[in-house]
């Protein structure tokens, strides 16, 4: 199975010569390769909605899918079994935690798993709990599987958004019927990283309420000086009842090419979610996404400390410009993620802030409802981007809310 | 969205100077790339088994590719939203048929489509209908998902093999809970074409009996000359019970790349598909396979009429050199695929004659047991290969089986 990386000197990981992040993004080339964030909008409007950054993928990933156009096939092939060994290298190098590649199983996308794990491990009419404000596709699990749909919304001050403890064990008191918890961790959209302390007690209360905790890691790796992702499965007890999901294309921008796993710490609990969602189920995964995931994991890492460190100097170009030129607008500094949460609520907006900074600001954030229980009033503003566009971003947005 | 075609011409799908078929296949490179068909077995041996050819990719496929390496991102597009327009498109010109594009669900392969179809509209104890001999993972969607296998066995002469339609009569009659049918049409292993008034009966028959009908036309593109293929979803009266299963896989060997189609021509059954499994339970489709898909469907006709053009030759090769070297081997003309399906039981190769060939021929052909019902005896030989390596292939087996 080595032809694809044929050629290719192994750098551990460290991303070699071919590391470099390039802070530019090439407009009118987005627009005409089809990308759907640069998509929807005339060009007069920069895109900081959907969470993709603009600055990959990586130069390796980019010789990987060379590689593989100039192979003399694209047929079967058993590369996907890769996956698993190259996902627990990163992992062990990266956070600390070396997970068990045999109880790794390749999905399409993140929230395939999350679907997956909701139909194997509830039945129609069970609880699916989530912590909004959340992605917004969290909210759609449970109405289209014919669950019922509990929230357990975060709480927030000054210094961000974070789920209240107590207010999980009421609401698991409360309702015997939960039965999976969608947990989203690091927090998209509030950036919220967990602390080691809170997870495990999330942990113990799902372990108590036989709940199955779906772990949303897919932003595991964009996380800043400071801060520190704990994977929940590296914790004590949470190995039976948990599954973890992850993604290579958050942090290097290939979610277009679709693989994404499902990571388990228990042989029992891998064994009954195969037995309920058998592989062809779930369909295969494309040489093209599993080539890409595996060559960040084996060949991005220097890459990505280039991308984390650029990031870094654009949440606090966020957080600086709105809190220097807009000091009525709510924003904290995200400790993970490149995406900003912010209450414009004071600003009078209407029923959708981001629709009404589209007509004045010529610029697309996510709007806040979508994200649920807390999100009225808020917009969601992608700053994985280029420190020019960003710039240009924050400018249009200050100066359409002063006026 | 055009960006992955720029500059390349609209040539109608007829290939233009893309187009021609090399029938050669470089034994070395496609062992060091991964690919499964030719990574089993060492060196010495020659691989016709696993149901894929080895002159794909076409060269306007793997410019696409290139130009995807090339683009500024992989990430987020709707480009999966292109594949029904494009299948619909190339059915009308090849199949004289235009499906709706917006009743056709994108799928990893076909066989997430068969799983997906037996959970949407069957319930665990209920009946599964298979025609074996069949594609061996036919037999594993009952016993995995909790369904019951039921079998109607192909009936063979010299001629060949084909469906008996009283058998299928009969044992609809005899198993009310018999909720699906999966077809193989064309059929593999045997190469059988359904005729057009065959197909209609067995749409009368599982509409009569409230019988899902699920029509895996994977080898739609294979037909030789005398023979067509009729789409089961053209015939009166399937539209409200039959599932369509197509991808552009084995016709363009692009099957690693995994990108597949499920297609409805009822708006009622594709609605109750899709809300019992929901587009993110399966997954999304990754821009690679779409990219091939779309390419392959919009420019690969003049090259796949090469492609059958050699197969064509090929399975005559096969046909003429058994009967003359080997008499004692049964062999029919396969309509359709590049599968030939051979009855070796005259030669006592013991209860594996697939692994006795790999030892005395140095050929791994399939195994005819793991076919099921009628498979005992026998082996599929792949025929999808360029002409010097068929030509080896076929005397290492005559001389082998000679001895």
């Amino acid at each position: 199975m080595a032809g694809v990386r044929r050629g290719e000197s192994n750098d551990g990981g460290s991303g070699g010569a071919r590391g470099p992040v390039t802070d530019h993004v090439d407009e009118t080339a987005k627009r005409a390769g089809g990308n759907l964030k640069w998509g929807v909008d005339p060009p007069g409007v920069l895109p900081a909605w959907i969470a993709e950054h603009d600055l990959g993928p990586p130069p390796v990933v980019r010789d990987a899918l060379r590689r593989l156009a100039d192979l003399p096939d694209v047929g079967y092939s058993r590369r996907a079994a890769d996956l698993g060994g190259a996902f627990a290298d990163w992992c062990e190098v990266r956070h600390g935690w070396r997970p068990d590649p045999g109880l790794v199983v390749p999905t399409a996308d993140v929230l395939q798993g999350i679907w997956a794990v909701v139909a194997a491990f509830s039945e129609p009419g069970e609880g699916v709990i989530t912590t909004p404000p959340v992605y917004p596709y969290f909210h759609d699990v449970a109405p289209e599987m014919g669950r019922r749909s509990l929230e357990c919304p975060l709480r927030h001050d000054a210094g961000g958004w974070r789920l209240e403890l107590d207010d999980l064990a009421t609401l698991l008191e409360r309702e015997p019927g939960a039965r999976v918890l969608l947990l989203c961790s690091p927090h998209n959209p509030t950036g919220h990283l967990y602390s080691r302390a809170d997870l495990q007690a999330i942990v113990e209360l799902t372990h108590r309420h036989e709940v199955i905790l779906v772990s949303d890691e897919i932003h595991f790796d964009l996380v800043y000086p400071g801060g520190r992702h704990c994977p929940t499965l590296a914790l004590p007890d949470a190995a039976e009842h948990t599954v973890a999901l992850f993604s290579a294309g958050k942090a290097f921008a290939i979610s277009g090419l679709r693989a994404a796993i499902a990571v388990f710490a228990s042989r029992d609990l891998h064994h009954r979610f195969n037995k309920a969602m058998p592989p062809h189920l779930l369909g295969g995964v494309g040489r093209a996404g599993v080539e890409a995931a595996i060559t960040a994991w084996q060949h991005g890492a220097v890459w990505l400390d280039e991308l984390v460190a650029l990031f870094e100097r654009h949440r606090r170009m966020v957080v600086d410009v709105l809190a220097t030129e807009l000091p009525a607008a709510g924003c904290h500094l995200p400790a993970s993620t490149f995406l900003a949460w912010l209450d414009l609520s004071t600003f009078e907006l209407g029923p959708d802030p981001a629709a009404r900074l589209v007509e004045t600001a010529q610029v697309r954030t996510s709007e806040g409802h979508a994200f649920g229980t807390g999100g009225v009033g808020h917009v969601r503003l992608n700053f994985g981007t280029s420190t020019i566009v960003l710039q240009e971003i924050l400018d249009r947005i200050v100066k359409a809310l002063r006026s």
